[in-house]
């Protein structure tokens, strides 16, 4: 049990004593989602992907994974299909928040100084942000832990972008249930996805805005807003490679490790 | 992927085919936590313990499992240790009241109308009844779907109990990190169980009140308010079908499936 | 004035006296709600037994009452014959958190060390400890006053219950306006009783879990839990003695005074 | 019991019988706090005088009195002395609002059509409007019945006011345990007044603004904004019918009854 | 660019040299509404006149202005007109609380030592007290700020009422779009003014209590609760200059400037 | 005053017959912030932007402009600099939601159909989509308006970017202050801008991620994160027109105006 990254699968003593050691491991929350990624993919596919990359990551540098955070914010239209579709299931910004501000200040008393926030689903930056903001403004300055709070896919090269979108990159909110997730899934969960269900649609042509309530016809009918019928395994791969040590370097390059 | 009954593990459009059956299946929903269980058990055992016999009884009535609460309510001193231990994540009654709440309203605009709420942690069930209470006064009373909410230790029975606990039995709250916890989990997770670190300590003494900030003193050092020795996964299949009967029962006769 | 326990009875000064005597005297909070007790009672029993409890607990040892909060959480049905009975009123899960959070703020401004909430309706429990949590949380650990928590009926001893409930005891939950409140409000309140009102019907027989929104056919027609028609003024002064001298002896020990 | 318009003291029963008289009763809630009066009053002035009058009103005209709002907002200097003294629980605005909100939705599921805040503690006012807006928002238009909001101290008529301040009216403001409140409590309650206690110093000489955090010297030592020497039961008589039937008039008035 | 009281109109390195100076300058909030007045003046008359009011008090005394707050609370009937009217915005109390609440976090952060509110919209005065009180427990009372709170019309002095108002002074609730407020945008903004359709008609014939829902009849069909057809630039000066004298005078006297 | 577009400026009346008009005008609100932008440009430049551009969209195509929100979310690093920084006034979450929320409700109680937000200050954005959500979510299906919700930066187009900045295009994140933000200032409010005060720093050189604390080094001395150096008044208007039309064109197009 003891070589387990993620905390969850640890007993509260080995916990202890990881968090005792010198220098102490950086913890990485993961925070995902749970939504609807079209026929070919499982709800889950951002508290899968957000989890696998943290602990691939904590692997590398010797962190801890905490609790995933599954609670996602709504899915917004352009950038995850809409939260009117069946299967997503929208959490309020205050909920969102008051879990990561949970998050920062539990650690923060079980003595954790270094937390990073690793975030899979588009739509959730800005309120871990502010959970984040709120937990350090309630512990004060004395005690704050350093927390830093990313999203994978900009952890992707320019290179690894120009290698596996030849024709052009559309950019990472239409990549909901496209590419690179299901890419992703197939290195990490491929029992999970389905390339035979995959709907070969056009990508969303959405507009320069969001609109309430949702017009639906916007939003293709797989619920993705890009085919992933191009996705692979060995794309996948690339992807997380880059990812994960790009995540990688930047914690020991931030904490000095 | 079809016959999975957890809709996590569910691509979109198949839950809306599964919510589409007639009679619709109900949700059941576990409810967990991170919270410290002694030397010998993880961090999740909550959340673990609730989504397996949330999953087993939806099995056996064509139910569906939906997504795991995994922000408990603060550990206390006499059901759980107290939230002053390290490795217990205790989430706020706000935030636990938001997610119920947000998963009664999800569900709902889903088209569900028979939700059951499965609680693992003792500290939780107050902040469940809240939050499904809240969802319900803003759906209205046209559009409420029914809610079931349940905690699984209340439904071994008697007779289970005289025959796992020939000496009399402690009482429900005092069972944290004891025999039936150990016992449940060396049934479904043996690999996350490490009887040889068990801390064969006396029950704890507790007062009839709660004190705060905590007296550390009366919980004993394992963090177990009993000892988790006697545990077997034999007592763990008994105590299982209990439950899981049991809740499986409640849920047809209540939902006249 | 100057010998009352109550100090929404006293003045200010006094009560600046009174909070400065060495050792300074716990301060009780009794919380109640505005209930239906059937047609034999009237809706303020649990603001009335947990203020007078308190008050004679105060007398024995030398403490003070503070403010009785009366807004209680809503009335469930397995406690309390469910929130949908005209007459109960129920508060929100933040209204009685909030009340409680802010009494130890004040009281802790005022100066006073050691608080007790003596808890009368069944429902509030948790709302309590939560009101408490973020209070001493906001207060910091330097500044924090020590809270204990506590529900009345759990004073009453084993010998009591024996002696009482000759046939079985049914559990302090199915009590609502059964034998213990009844025989309580005999002893303390006889005049806001009418024991020709008491409707002797069978014990509700409720199910393992609530059901939201409420089955209304499984609550009695009385809106009791049980039939009070056994209560007497003399089983409530057994009773108040057991809980009252519990009570007072706990604080004693718990305090050292 | 019967006759008792204050329905804490009604059974269940008893109020369903009086709610479905017609016309239908109106419900007067009394808004008080707990609050320092100075050395000559007990903290529960607010409280207990605008029970009383509400009480009294109610009688007059065959209205209902239901449950007090004894958490009242903070004191301020410039009207209650400030909230920085010992003795003065200060409520904030949320929970203030919330307990008003909370009785107007749980009134309106009872089946009441006509409510009256009636307030007893100068600053609560803006509070108690905010609550039963957003009760009426939340209960919507169809459903919402008809709620008047007062403080009892604007029923004093031109001509009272002239007849007992005969040499100038200083405003309701600096009233606080003044000639006014300590005259309403002889005439009510006199065995709570220790007029020998009263500490006869010049009105307060407040600024026409408030300052945050308060400065202790601008309130005078008695904690009163003016003396109440010049208090008797006779004035408290002139001053309660003024009030009280005024209060009854306009009801009567506004709801044609 | 320097010169400019107001700090939204600096650059961010003026404002840091500004609050640098020794003594350090107070700086005034002023806070309005967007509300209906009438047919003759627009819906920012609160913004507008204590925004002005606040820059030339602030010119005065080497103050500075720091943003308006222009989300007022819920217009009121009896102080102005109603928030049933379209025009009117009225936010709701935990919005305006939060507001004055930030502000005062936010310069106590920006190291400012003194802060004054400046009311334009007299139902927000208890919301900005309890935004400053709330910032101030959560500061704390070592690095808590100075902070008054005022309503303009406050400081125009008995002699100038008597001076305006030879036939009495009806009080400044009914004032809402009468002679005060259209002779101050006379004043101020003569070219947001329309005399010409000023809608002559009697008071507002208002109880002595607010009743929700509103009884629309009881507001003049202009929306102002007095004709504001006295209104005169010349009584507009009058009114300023006694306005802004006082509010600059209780400034330096109280921080001594 | 009738020809204004922005209601504050209007008479109730006036925008009562304006709302009337067939078909109904869409009201763009302007979101802006309080935030340092240097030493050349005023806290006010996004409430500046964001109202102007409001208001210009609106002329052309008949539209109106409602209260500009002020008060905007906190100022994060990778986008503004960073709210460590004196002269930034950064609102929680919970305020800009609320206000947002509040302005919907009053706008659809007003009887306004479409409703645009058009935002200037990057963090701003998912709050603001919180707020509509929680309105419409409250307000219902049936009586929901449309509701717009957009950045003015987006409507730049690809030529207008290719052209105003040959050396590439650093992305709006990093214009706080920049070229785009100066030239606009210069085009719209020239007498707010110094461009003798620009400090021509290199481009901020940011990391992929937040960090919290802030690391104060992070940020260039100016507060900007790029350098204004090359703004100027052409390629302000040549910005601005691509904006303008992009908005006006966006809301003619989706509300077939």
């Amino acid at each position: 049990m003891s070589s387990d990254v993620n905390i969850t699968r640890l007993d509260a003593f080995t916990y202890r004593e990881r968090l005792a050691a010198q220098p102490q491991p950086p913890i990485l929350i993961p925070v995902g989602a749970i939504e609807q990624h079209g026929p070919h993919m499982p709800l889950g596919v951002d508290m899968l992907l957000s989890t696998r990359m943290a602990e691939l990551a904590a692997e590398r540098i010797g962190a801890l994974v905490g609790p995933t955070v599954t609670t996602g914010y709504k899915s917004q239209q352009r950038s995850g299909g809409g939260n009117h579709l069946i299967g997503s299931f929208g959490f309020d910004a205050a909920t969102v928040i008051g879990i990561c501000q949970t998050l920062v200040r539990e650690l923060t008393r079980h003595g954790a100084r270094r937390i990073v926030f690793v975030n899979g689903h588009y739509e959730n930056y800005q309120f871990i942000y502010e959970g984040v903001d709120l937990a350090l403004r309630e512990i004060g300055d004395q005690d704050a832990p350093s927390v830093m709070i990313l999203s994978y896919w900009d952890f992707v090269t320019e290179e690894v972008i120009a290698q596996l979108y030849p024709d052009g990159f559309p950019g990472w909110d239409v990549e909901h249930g496209g590419v690179m997730e299901t890419s992703l899934m197939l290195e990490y969960f491929p029992e999970q996805v389905a390339m035979d269900r995959v709907m070969d649609l056009p990508p969303a042509d959405l507009p320069l805005y969001d609109l309430l309530p949702v017009d639906p016809s916007l939003t293709p009918s797989s619920g993705c807003l890009s085919s992933g019928l191009a996705a692979s395994a060995d794309k996948g791969r690339i992807l997380a490679e880059s990812i994960v040590s790009g995540i990688a370097e930047s914690i020991t390059g931030r904490f000095g490790m």
